[in-house]
């Protein structure tokens, strides 16, 4: 086995959310080369099968591990949901799902044993982020809701109107009648529209957000597994590949990530 | 400037023949990264207008700067021929060509300054071989000619064919009315049929095989410039793009260095 801890941190996702993902790493591990790989092509993938989503996910690690990655974070809920098992099968490098980080964090923060989860179809479906907390906490009070609606609105950039606000109070409802005191953002887009989540449950909700969540657990993986960067790079660099039409991607993670990114269209 | 030797060094061809240039640079530095680029959707080079190749290089130099990358190769004679100093003005990185060092080996071997240069369309008409030669030895006797069905024997696996031998009588024979003593191979795909070339010019004339030549140069500037990989990687990672169907890359790229490859179709 080759030491490989000078490769990059590989990230997949179905498009622009797991730039948050992304964005967490550079903050907490700013000395790491990341090989970024979004699906836009075939985004959103909380429709469609599971196993589609896993034969898709499946492609992309392929794809990576031809990058020299040292592992692979599935920044995708949906994609972790249906999966994660299955791309530890193939893959000899470690690979890190968005949902454990999630209901750690959970669990740690929750007073009441009230917690609520919302996600893309395909995420809630599979009862993951439930069947995660119940197995670490049984007796747990779990209220989970898809809000499919939720990703349109970020990739069509329309969080900040009265229509967001409308669709979000219809979504968030059940999480209040429930008195949910935490309440897990699962799927990688929602931390890009937290300001009108938290402002929807009110302020005594303590919002989860993945991204930083997962970002501590590749720190943590790096440090019990000596794969940080030998180099201690002062510019790491990024290299950002999508399925669809990079423009459109590089227009949002520019916005987003206030920083000029190329992104290279890819056929898988 | 961040330093960069932990990066890989770049190599850009319009299609297979740049990895003889991949091949003698992973036996000359067997602890080096390597990203190829096979531009195999536009390729051949040779017969089209210079303009048009620079364009395509420069986008390719673009693709692979996005790549982590501390040295560009140009391992395309025509690509060399008709644009080296816009390429070197686009970069702030090293970009070396093929011409110069198999100008510079060409001078070292002659014994009688007659020296013979074969290429594509594209590279001898840019007459780029004769002006490095008459710049740096003036009264040398050049003969050139281009062999455009060379790269199509190469690229169609027709080089072990009557025809092939046919079309090598034909276009070598100035060489031997010239009796040139040393023939440089202007084309990264021209070793590929070394033998062939050989039988046909007879024993007493050296071929120039660029892919060596430009392998020894990437060498010293790695060593001039302090850009050796400072771990000394037992199992460097290759990464290779292309613009075409990247199966008939990878069966060729199998079959010519002996081990099973990956390509992946990139849009520039």
């Amino acid at each position: 086995m080759p030491h490989s801890s000078y490769k990059a941190i590989g990230i997949l996702d179905s498009g622009v959310g797991g730039l948050t993902v992304f964005q967490e790493l550079t903050r907490q591990l700013p000395h790491e080369q990341i090989v970024y790989f979004g699906d836009t092509a075939r985004m959103p993938y909380g429709p469609r099968p599971d196993e589609e989503v896993r034969r898709f996910a499946l492609q992309i690690i392929d794809f990576l591990q031809n990058q020299e990655i040292k592992m692979v974070v599935v920044a995708c809920n949906t994609a972790t949901a249906v999966g994660l098992s299955s791309y530890r099968e193939r893959s000899a490098l470690p690979v890190l799902g968005v949902i454990e980080p999630g209901v750690r964090a959970a669990l740690k923060q929750t007073r009441k044993g009230r917690v609520g989860v919302i996600g893309t179809a395909g995420t809630v479906r599979s009862s993951a982020y439930e069947k995660a907390l119940q197995g670490a906490r049984p007796g747990l009070h779990i209220t989970a809701r898809a809000c499919p609606l939720f990703v349109l609105l970020v990739e069509n950039d329309l969080v900040d109107t009265p229509e967001a606000e409308k669709v979000a109070a219809e979504y968030l409802a059940p999480f209040n009648l429930a008195a949910v005191d935490t309440l897990i953002l699962g799927c990688t887009h929602y931390p890009l529209m937290a300001e009108l989540i938290q402002k929807t449950v009110g302020s005594g909700v303590t919002l989860i957000n993945s991204a930083e969540e997962i970002a501590g657990e590749v720190k943590s993986i790096l440090t019990e597994r000596r794969l940080h960067h030998p180099l201690q790079l002062t510019e790491p660099g990024y290299r950002f590949f999508v399925s669809g039409n990079p423009h459109s991607f590089e227009e949002i993670a520019t916005k987003m990530l206030h920083r000029r990114i190329k992104a290279y269209q890819v056929t898988l």
